[in-house]
């Protein structure tokens, strides 16, 4: 599961396919078996009191899983999200970016699954949890 | 689970309480045991190829059972999503709304659950399943 | 998504093929959509207080929509569960059976999902909800 | 989080109050944020081709989950779950036991919520992963 394409070639594929995406997330890292998104909160993302949106949170453990992949099996695949499940587990800290590490617990030729873990930047207990499955088209 | 609010009163309660969601979501109406909500499809909602972005669908969802629940116990209680899981089933139609009929299976004290099926406007196949828990805060 | 199998057939190979499973499980009915299985509730299925274990209920919501995808592709294929998930509900009703009703939403040629409601039998509050998805082998 | 309780008070309670389940599960270790359970792998565990059933690794991350839970707030409390979701990720491997490693993510006053990741022993690729929610009830 060692990634084929870097941070740059991510991020620039992201720009390119999910213009709107690119404004709310930001390639951090990728890691060994996985990749730290960020989710750049701005007031669109924002409910009543101030905590982040549910879609949005789910938003940024699908872009986090989706990129994952992509990094191991390279920017031509349309792998679409087939299921996910996500707990909310704490009210995000305000002002604060959020980050979500993914990691890849299953990369095959036609699933793909993986779990992120969603913080406030640079606090420790988790905001939400989440998995997603991917379902990998053959190769033509 | 009679409703103790009318659809106006939900979609004024909407459109106050969530100003943004009200752009996209419209409360269609009310059933015996929840609600059918539509997402106007917009641009914004769309991904490359066509399809309606994952979160957007999972926003519908959300939406739908967690008004689905006040229109039962009120418009002051600040229920918050605690667990949520979708499966998404097949593309949906193009340039027709969705529509998320959403059922309520428990209303707690304490937990309320309930799963929507989300169908393309005029099409009987679904689009997306989905499931959510509520956390009901205390009455005070 | 008619079926092509019989309530007789399906209960013949349930019990060819997991001869364990059949002491619990009964064939009820084929639906339009789906199927209707029956769990006998026995000693062994029990926790303290007279529940039903989470782990009998979720193997009643699996095996009711293997065989609902079972009646509708033949007994020859090989489908397995990738993902599952169950809201517990409610507490079964003592002495009673439960009964799981099944509706396929999606027989794909890779993937298939459906989702389950369970109750007590003669009850109409569902005791546990619970949807499933499974991988289905290429065609040889 | 620190548990208050030890393998071994957790062991004896576990016999006591589920004496089926302590013929399959056993106490490996506690961990700074969960546990570790076995499963004693047996042939009523199997299914045809030799794979563990679904229902059993569900019983697995649920106890894992359970204990951790009880490791913290003493074997007083009647937790029960209230949603579960499962990937099932390979085969196990034939002929080993199966390790599930549990992490609480949230133990909150009402709700607690906990991932598994669930392997062979011995291997590294995980077999299953899963997430649990306990509702906890209120002190009397």
């Amino acid at each position: 599961m060692t990634p084929i394409m870097t941070e740059a070639e991510l991020t620039e594929f992201m720009h390119r396919a999910f213009p709107q995406a690119a404004d709310d997330f930001h390639v951090e890292r990728l890691t060994p078996d996985g990749i730290v998104m960020r989710l750049r909160v701005a007031e669109r993302h924002l409910r009543p009191g101030g905590t982040i949106s549910g879609p949005t949170m789910f938003g940024l453990a699908d872009v986090a899983i989706y990129l994952a992949i992509l990094a191991r099996i390279g920017p031509v695949a349309l792998a679409v999200t087939t299921n996910g499940s996500i707990d909310f587990l704490r009210k995000p800290a305000a002002g604060v970016d959020l980050l979500g590490e993914a990691r890849l617990l299953k990369l095959g030729k036609v699933l793909a699954v993986g779990d992120v873990l969603i913080r406030s930047e640079g606090l420790d207990a988790p905001v939400a949890r989440s998995s997603m499955t991917y379902s990998i088209p053959p190769v033509r």
